[in-house]
Formats: C-alpha cells, sequence, structure tokens
C-alpha cells in the first residue's frame, strides 16, 4: 500500500496522480501554476486547440452529479485535443451489480489513459489510484469532504494573478468549512505556498473539531475575521444545510455571516473577493459583492481550464514522452 | 437595451447573432440562402468536415427538450470542426438554484464562443444575447411560441432548390398557427423574401387573434385555402392540443384539416408538400402524401444542416477573421 | 425483400452490415479477425487514433440501455476519427409519437453514414437494415435474444490469440443459454469457424428446446461437461432470472453451474476461461477463477475495441474507397 505521499509522485518524484494538496510540495504547486499561465494564453486565442493528449482517452467518472466541474474538464480535456468518455456512473454499469473495481478494470481494458473521479466518498480517487494499472493516471474531481484539489489551485493561480506572490497575505475563508472538501485543499495549498496567515470564519457548527490542527486561526464573528485580509474565500452553502438543525435561516446566516458591501470594507482596500460557484446571491454573499469590483468569481472560472489542463498535461507527460 | 432589430447584427451590419427573421433583410436572409448552399455541396462528399471552426466551443444550452433539433446543430457544429458541450439545463446547474444569467456569465467565462439556445419562454434567446458578453453568439433554436429562426430558413432554402425563386410563390401553412413559433418566422421570412401571397389556413380556435397584421389571408376551409396554392406548409398538431378543449378529435381534425391525396390535387400540379417534423401520420398529413413525390419532407431535414452551418459560420465570421 | 444472408453482403460479397454471425463464412469471420488484428496494433501505440473514418457520421442508436457494449462502440468510432451521436431513444424522438421507420429516415437525412443499434426486439438491426439507404450501414450491437454479433467475433479473436486456431478446440458454453444472444452468436461463429465440439452446459430450464439443432451437444452436469475442454466460456446470470420460478438461489445455482477453482481443475490443463461481462462474483464464477491466470476476460474487453475497428471500417470500405 503507497501512502498518500508517494502514490501522487513515480519514481523520478514527478506526477503520476492529482489527489490531494496534501503531501505535495511547493515547487511542484508552484510547478503546476507556472504551467497553467502558459496554458491561460492559449486559451485566449483564436484558435484554443493543442495536440498535445491526441489520441488519448480521458474518462469522466462521475459518480455525484456536477455540470459545473465535468464542463470545465470536459472543455480541458477537449481543448488538449483528447477523447473524452463521460460516464455517469450512478445510473449505469454498477446498478448492473458491478463493483467499482471491475468497472475500473474494464474501462481500463479498452486503454483508456486518466480517469477523472468525482465521488461522495472521501478517499474514493485515492482507492482507485491505488489498484489502477500502472498506465492510468487518476484526478481528483472532488471526494466526499476530503479534498478538491484542482479547485484550490486554481483558487491559488486566482491568488497569485492579482497578489503576485503569496508571502505576506492574510487570506480569510468564510462559512461551511464543516462540510467543505474545497476549504480543506485551499488551507493545505495556502499553507504550503507560505501565505502569511489562514484565518477561518464560520459558525461553531460548521466546522470541523480538529480545525486549528491545519494551522488556521478561528473566528466566529466576521467582522473581526476580515481585519487586515488581502484574499476573501466565500463558501458555498449547501440548501441541504439550512434546512438541518446546524443553521437557523438564510436571513439570519447572511446577517452574520453574508459578505455584503459594509463588510467587505472591513478588509483592506484591494482585497478581492472569490466563491467556488454556484454562488447563492443573497445567501452567502450579496450581489453587490458579487458583481462589484473586488469580485474575481469568473475569473476563477476561466482560470478553471488552464489549470485543469495544467494537471492534465503534467500527469500524462510521462507517457507522450515530452519529458 | 437594444432594439430586436439592431441586436442581430454588429456595427458594420454583419449577423452577430441569430435571433428572429423579423428585423433582418432580404439581401441577409438571400446571403444565409447563398452559404447554405456551399454548405450543402459540401455534405454531399465523402468527408463531410470543414475546419472552419476548429478550437470554437458550442455549447448547446436546450431548457426544452428536442432530440432533432438538437441533433441537427450538434452535426452542424462537429462538420464545421468546432467542440460542442452539450447542457440540458433542466436537469442541471439550475437545479442548484442558480440564476439562468449566473449559468450564462459561467459559460462565457469558460471561454465558449456560442450558445444555441432553446426555452420554453418566448424571448429567451434574446434576453441571453443582450446580457452575453461580446465576443459570443446565439442562435435562436426556438424559443415559446415566438420564433424558430433556422427552421425557417431551412424552408425557405428548401423552397428556393425546389422554385428557384419567391416572386410570384403562393404558399399556406395549414395547421396549428396559435401555438406555432415555425409559423410566425415562416411568416415573416417569406414576406422578406416577396412571395406572392402567404395563407394560413386554421379552425379559428388555432389561430391568433391579430394574424391578419402579419399580412397573410386567412381561410378556415383547407379545400378554399389551397386553391393555386405553389407550396404547402403543414405545421405539426401537438397531441396535447388534441386532448384539450381546442379541437374535437383526430379524426375529425384530419377530415378537416389533414392534408389527403385528394386535397392536395386542389393545389398547384407542381406544389411541393413540406412539415417541420416530427410528422403525425394521418392526423395532419396522410402517409401517402408524406412519403408521396410531392413531399419534400426529407430534403428539409437534409437542408437543416446546411442552413446551420450557414449560420453558425457567418455569426462568427468577424471572430474568425475570414471576412 | 432480402434474405438475411444477402442482407449483410453486397453486390461483391463484401460486408455491407454486419448483422448476425449466421449466414457469413469462414473467411469473412477470418477476415474480420485478420483486420483487429492490425487494429489491436494500433491500440498499444502512444496515439491511437487513426484517420479512417475522418469526416463519417456514426450514429450509436441505443433502444435498451448498454454502458459498457455504448463505451466501447464509442471508443472505436472515435479511435478511427470518426463523429458520434449518441441516440437514447427510450426518452427521445419516439416519446414524440414517431415511428421506427421515420426516426430512421430522418437521421438518413441527416446524412450519416452508420446506425449501431441495440434493441430489446430480435430482428430490430435487421428490419433497419431493410429498410435503410443504400448509404448507410447497420450494425447490431444486441438484438433480443438473436443475436450480438461483434461480442461473438470479439470472444473468437480472444481465442485465436490464445489457442492459435479453431480446428481440435473443444469449447464449453456455461449458463443461461436460453435467454443469451450472445451464446446463439457464438455457437455460429465456432461452427463456421470449424472447432471441433462445442457443448452448452445449462440447467434444464436455462436450455432453448431447439439447442441440439445448433450442432452443440448438451450437458446438464458441469463436472462431465467440462472434460477435454480447451475454452470455457461462462454467460452472465440475469439478476432477474435468478428471482423467477426459473432457478432456485444463487448460492444453489453456484454449487452447481458456478465456475469455482476445483471445477476448472476438470478442463484441460492450459484451458481458458471467457465471460462477456459484467460478471456476477460468486454467482456464475469465483473471483478466484475470475482473476486467476486462465481467466481472459479483460483480453475480451480490449480486443472488442479492435474488433469494432474492424467491423466499422470493414462495413465502409466501398465508402471510403479504400477498396
Amino acid at each position: 500500500m503507497h501512502t498518500i505521499e508517494n502514490l501522487q509522485l513515480n519514481s523520478q518524484g514527478k506526477l503520476q496522480h492529482f489527489l490531494s494538496i496534501e503531501g505535495l510540495d511547493k515547487s511542484l504547486l508552484t510547478e503546476i501554476l507556472d504551467t497553467a499561465e502558459s496554458f491561460a494564453y492559449i486559451s485566449e486565442q483564436q484558435v484554443k486547440k493543442f495536440p498535445l493528449l491526441r489520441g488519448k482517452t480521458i474518462v469522466n467518472l462521475f459518480f455525484e452529479n456536477s455540470t459545473r466541474t465535468r464542463a470545465t474538464f470536459e472543455l480541458a480535456a477537449t481543448r488538449l485535443s483528447a477523447d473524452v468518455l463521460s460516464m455517469n456512473i450512478a445510473t449505469s454499469a454498477t446498478s448492473k451489480g458491478e463493483s467499482l473495481l471491475d468497472t475500473i478494470r474494464n474501462l481500463e481494458a479498452m486503454q483508456v489513459d486518466m480517469f477523472v473521479v468525482r465521488h461522495s466518498l472521501s478517499g474514493a480517487a485515492h482507492f482507485i489510484a491505488q489498484h489502477a494499472a500502472p498506465h492510468i493516471s487518476v484526478i481528483n474531481a472532488g471526494d466526499g469532504r476530503h479534498e478538491h484539489p484542482t479547485q484550490a489551485m486554481l483558487d491559488m493561480f486566482t491568488i497569485r494573478r492579482a497578489k503576485q506572490q503569496f508571502s505576506g497575505l492574510r487570506v480569510a475563508i468564510v462559512g461551511d468549512i464543516l462540510h467543505s472538501r474545497v476549504a480543506r485543499s485551499q488551507i493545505h495549498a495556502l499553507s504550503i505556498l507560505g501565505a502569511e496567515e489562514v484565518r477561518v470564519i464560520a459558525p461553531k457548527t460548521l466546522l470541523p473539531a480538529e480545525v486549528e490542527s491545519l494551522g488556521v486561526s478561528v473566528y466566529h464573528n466576521l467582522a473581526a475575521g476580515l481585519k487586515n485580509i488581502d484574499v476573501i474565500i466565500m463558501l458555498r452553502l449547501q440548501k441541504e444545510r439550512m434546512n438541518s438543525a446546524l443553521l437557523p435561516s438564510e436571513s439570519e446566516y447572511f446577517k452574520c455571516f453574508g459578505l455584503s458591501n459594509d463588510k467587505l470594507t472591513i478588509a483592506n482596500k484591494d482585497a478581492i473577493v472569490m466563491h467556488p460557484g454556484p454562488i447563492n446571491r443573497g445567501v452567502e454573499i450579496s450581489s453587490s459583492v458579487a458583481d462589484g469590483p473586488q469580485s474575481v468569481i469568473l475569473q476563477q472560472v476561466t482560470n478553471g481550464i488552464a489549470v485543469r489542463m495544467a494537471v492534465m498535461s503534467m500527469v500524462m507527460r510521462r507517457k507522450t514522452g515530452t519529458e
């Protein structure tokens, strides 16, 4: 059994899978950001097409529905000229009683090259990477409450474009930390890349028990938490949480933890506002902030394509022989 | 806010969006028909592939299901070498509570180039075109009861191929005018292209109140309406209308407004018979007419690909730099 | 009306459709296997892409859901550079009340080149081939209880790779022969290719009445049937059969007709074990056999791509002008 650390890297220390931010080092994260810069440049051209993965087959293995994430991975793969096979597993093979491992073995036998995996169980992408044939690369597109590493890297890319460097940066992550795989990946990435401080701001009911062990400072008051902040990352509030015992009401939540123009002025003047989308206007963020001059929410979406192209090309590098 | 007229055209008078026939002039409609002729020629070749939109991303944004229309747009885009992203919106992002405008903004941020929009609300494609970023083109693939302009243009293309010109032509549109976006677009197109006369033939319950204002003559009797007619356009009768108070029964409808061989002989000898499909055999048209020598129903389908290729290439022209 | 035999072949005796093994001769089946060998070689390359069907449109016409078969046909078509249009017919056009024949006519009018048909009714692919336009090729991807010819040919390919030749081979097909279109196709193929003996091993309730007329020997006892056998083909047991009156219980079935390591030792030492998938572990086959050294189950999946590429390229040959 591999450890998480070396499972992602091959014997030359190159990325073979992309499963979690945890376990990667600063130089590798920086390599992803630098590679994404070159793909961002391509995507601004007339012809957004690059033959790097021509003849490769990428399987979108989504055990959990996600239109937006699937679309960005599909576009990233298509713009690298790969062939994409979309499998909505909830409604297909496993319904014939086939085990996950048999599904994987069969797809491998079809000589595919990469799995992009989304699953509601933490560790699913790791499990698949552990058992996949050596020629396969696995990218984690979100597993349970564990990690969503490409989302974190597109956030880092967006931050670096706006702020040039991580040293000295104070970042606040606001909202449902407890259920957020995005938050976990962001905290790891900010720490590895050398951010000055990462704060989490949330009601007690939406914080995991051991959160301080991740090296963050904890705030239960939005105004206090936003002081001297350079980057504000709002998290999406799942509707299903709102109806549960964890929260009072939407309007109550917005009053306490929603980002309004008033609250935004507490942060540094040039602070940027981020959100992984889709946003709930008037719940975790006001429309005036989401659409305002400090918001980089749509840049995040654009950058998501470049970052996914970067990761896909890097895990395939040993196979395409470009390195 | 743009008016409908100039929203479709850019400052050089070139097509930027294709939303409605209303508001376009004869030279532009003729340009579409002429461009479609060259694509029709390509589609008859061994290799039906043309690199014009290589590296472009076209999003099929279908808020209303339509297998056939979606298939023809997908084939048209694929044969122009574009990448196609299919979004079935009814079952996806908006179900997470995201607004239409946020969905559009996010797709734009993915650096897509064109939206093909089908929506049950009249004006949906206009709304999207009004709010879309300048680099985006929108094509209306049917909006509520309003327009279905590519369907009308493939009909015009089919008529021109059979009859060479529009001047002097007498055209009858038969059936459910009230609920038909196709009929509205056809009436506009025939009028702009200079047809001699356009008749609508329908029971009173299936005619809109203001129909004469569109410049058509109205008939409630099929036999009377078919006299001296060169082109007969049958409309599809939606099953849901038949069960409503608007109509007596299927067989009653066929007796009065269905096109049988007998009725067909009333029209001019070389009249052609059209239908947008899918046809209800024995309801609005008999099988012997639908499959008979005067029917051009399947040519309409073939021409639909060429016309959609033409419109797609024209709205992208300013971007591909071919003009 | 064509007979089954000549419907598949054009006037030069070349494959126009691929509907059933029955009616084809040894030289044609051998040509398929030889062509598949060359595609198997391609699929092992870095770039698994071949421009043979560039600009051709292949329609996956699945009236019955099958993730795995559809995926392999889609991959085969994509690796031949064809454009693929996937139609899930159960949920689309025919739900608007359109007849199968009208659906076919409309797709033909879109200038597509090939239909890959899966249908729950025996004879559906033949029906479509009989009525299709001359430029269309039809491939049967499984019709009712009738045939599944590409599955049989990938099995023959797998056998030939393992055993070099068919003469002298003794093959046992084990399980639900009654409901299996795969078994019917396999029996025809093995007979045409000259296998020494084909045995079917099944409880009486899972055997068709006229089975001996296919030229097989019948066994109701697994141990007796496996003696001197070179190739064991296990069939999938449909869960819905198990709950019916036809069978006692899963564990009872496994005890009598499941392939365990013990049973496997009865066959020849170098016997290979096959299964069309997806397997029911512990029902028709034990995990130790399915994953053991004599199993070629995953090779079957790999070979399925090459065989489907071979058949697709052969039926299109007259159109691509490569012969």
